[in-house]
């Protein structure tokens, strides 16, 4: 039996959020129904609203940053039971049989279900923006205890979006590793940088957010504005990780790997970049994407931000204030991440 | 004491190569004297001699694809003795005390002496087109008997160019492997590729070299003037090598690769190429550039191809045919590599 449940949903494309109703499918027998507590607002929900990647079904409901609590579960669930702390990320399905689901790396999967706009069937979906949602068990993590479910939920999406590359090129004790931009997923790679035992070096435009970054655990701090940076800091780097979402000049990023380093990009400029391939032929160099995170490893995340005690940094909003928070983190004025307090929606 | 030697010299940037005489500085207490037999000529020579790539002392003496033999060494030569068939490649010195030389990658030295033209001093070296080189015997190689000089002297340079990075990303049994452009470099990349285990496919600009690639050991050959090509291959190979010295369409290469595949460009394109992170982050792949190998790989390089039993595959030259060779190199009309036979200086 379906079930209809508030919503904060776009009628249309570019226009403002507003409250609605939505139907929740059935809960079947492999699924979970969540009580949504904190949706995280990421900045890929306001390109989605404006369609900047393409067209999507609307009234949409963003939110792919969800943390809950379940509240019902299908015969046939084995891995959550009622009263759990679980999250949903970006993703709710997957095809389960192609090489990269079968390789546990279902971020990858060509027919993957995302939470939200659509499926691969071009059927909607909707996000996080609501007070439920019914998920496959099989995409549905566990919170641990000892972390709260606000400051877990940004963690489905930025934390794994960082956490998965950091991982993947293995930073850690002995490793020079820099992030680049303090936003909603910078402030996270330096947080899972340092805890991973890596040394940390925030690269930002400006000197503007040094003492955040490194209360947040970076080593260093340096503006890119200020050209001397790059000079200074020439072939330092094991690892760079780069959040920013526009066109950046990737030759001089490349001059800051030590030979055999990595210059990952895990935000997604529209626009093509210019590279000069001697840029990565003096020292083996590689320019590399990393998109989100498998299912396992947002599993691996959260265990590891609970190990080391920490989740996002966020400022709670109710859901009345969303289309104030999208104008907010357009004029990159959120630290680090806006969280919607589910509950107001009863207000 | 100093020795005087008959060498082919540009007397001038972008002049025609003519016989001429350098001087040869004294063998040292660690040197060892080649007599050279023969010299690869290599794409780049004909870069350096018309400065592509930047100012040069002339007159200039290319040639960093040379094999001889040892007729002379140093009173602390340990390394290599009278009569041994050695060969030099691209570099004929390094700092050996930065990180890069300390870990065994001397081709990444900052302050290298390259066989020529010159060194980071500004001093003018001279390369292998020439009867006779001094070289330090830590910048020697040993040439294993199982292979003839002749198709020795190209893989000093192509030959580590392209096994570098098959063995660094680690081509073998159960790894699909395609080499882009079937030149001297990517004719050498066919066969290291195909002896390491890997299936191999050829991606040329059209089918005219079908027959040659097959027998080289390809596995499979496939035109990219055919757009069908990037359709059908897509989301196929672990690793792609680019010879190729010209801006190519990256975003297409990189649709070719699986997931955490990597692209390898080992040509340099003067001009910028533009790429989409979007190609990158949708499968976690890399771009990555490689530059020849170091001295360990070289040697590895010479073991490995004389323990499989093969060379380069070249035409030989006498020393007057330079010029000609040259303007063959740039029409495209060698296979695969033209190879300077030192004894006709004597005719």
């Amino acid at each position: 039996m379906t079930t209809t449940v508030a919503a904060y949903a776009a009628p249309a494309p570019k226009a403002p959020l507003e409250r609605t109703t939505i139907t929740r499918r059935a809960v079947g027998e492999h699924d979970v129904l969540i009580e949504i507590k904190f949706a995280g607002i990421c900045h890929s929900d306001i390109h989605q609203v404006n369609e900047d990647w393409g067209q999507s079904p609307f009234p949409m409901v963003p939110g792919h940053e969800i943390a809950g609590i379940v509240t019902e579960v299908g015969s046939g669930v084995t891995r959550h039971a009622v009263g759990d702390r679980v999250g949903v990320g970006c993703f709710v399905d997957s095809c389960r049989e192609c090489a990269n689901c079968l390789a546990g790396m279902e971020q990858y999967c060509k027919n993957g279900t995302p939470t939200y706009p659509a499926g691969h069937d071009g059927q909607p979906t909707y996000g996080g923006y609501s007070t439920h949602i019914v998920v496959d068990e099989n995409y549905v993590l566990r919170i641990p205890e000892g972390i709260g479910l606000d400051v877990a939920a940004p963690l489905l999406c930025a934390g794994v979006t960082l956490y998965s590359p950091l991982s993947h090129w293995q930073a850690g004790p002995g490793k020079k590793v820099a992030i680049v931009g303090l936003g909603g997923l910078g402030h996270m790679g330096v947080k899972i940088a340092k805890a991973m035992g890596a040394e940390v070096t925030v690269l930002s435009q400006s000197l503007r957010k040094q003492e955040d970054g490194l209360r947040l655990g970076a080593d260093h701090f340096h503006a890119t504005s200020d050209p001397a940076t790059f000079t200074e800091l020439a072939g330092t780097f094991d690892l760079i990780v780069s959040t920013v979402s526009a066109p950046v000049d990737l030759d001089a990023y490349l001059g800051l790997l030590a030979v055999d380093g990595t210059l990952v990009n895990v935000g997604v400029p529209a626009e093509p970049n210019s590279i000069r391939m001697f840029s990565l032929i003096m020292g083996r160099k590689s320019l590399a994407g990393s998109m989100i995170g498998s299912i396992r490893e947002t599993q691996d995340m959260l265990d590891f931000c609970a190990a080391h005690g920490f989740g996002a940094e966020i400022e709670t909003i109710g859901v009345e204030q969303i289309n104030d928070a999208y104008k907010r983190v357009l004029d990159s004025d959120v630290r680090y991440r806006f969280v919607i307090d589910i509950a107001t929606f009863a207000a």
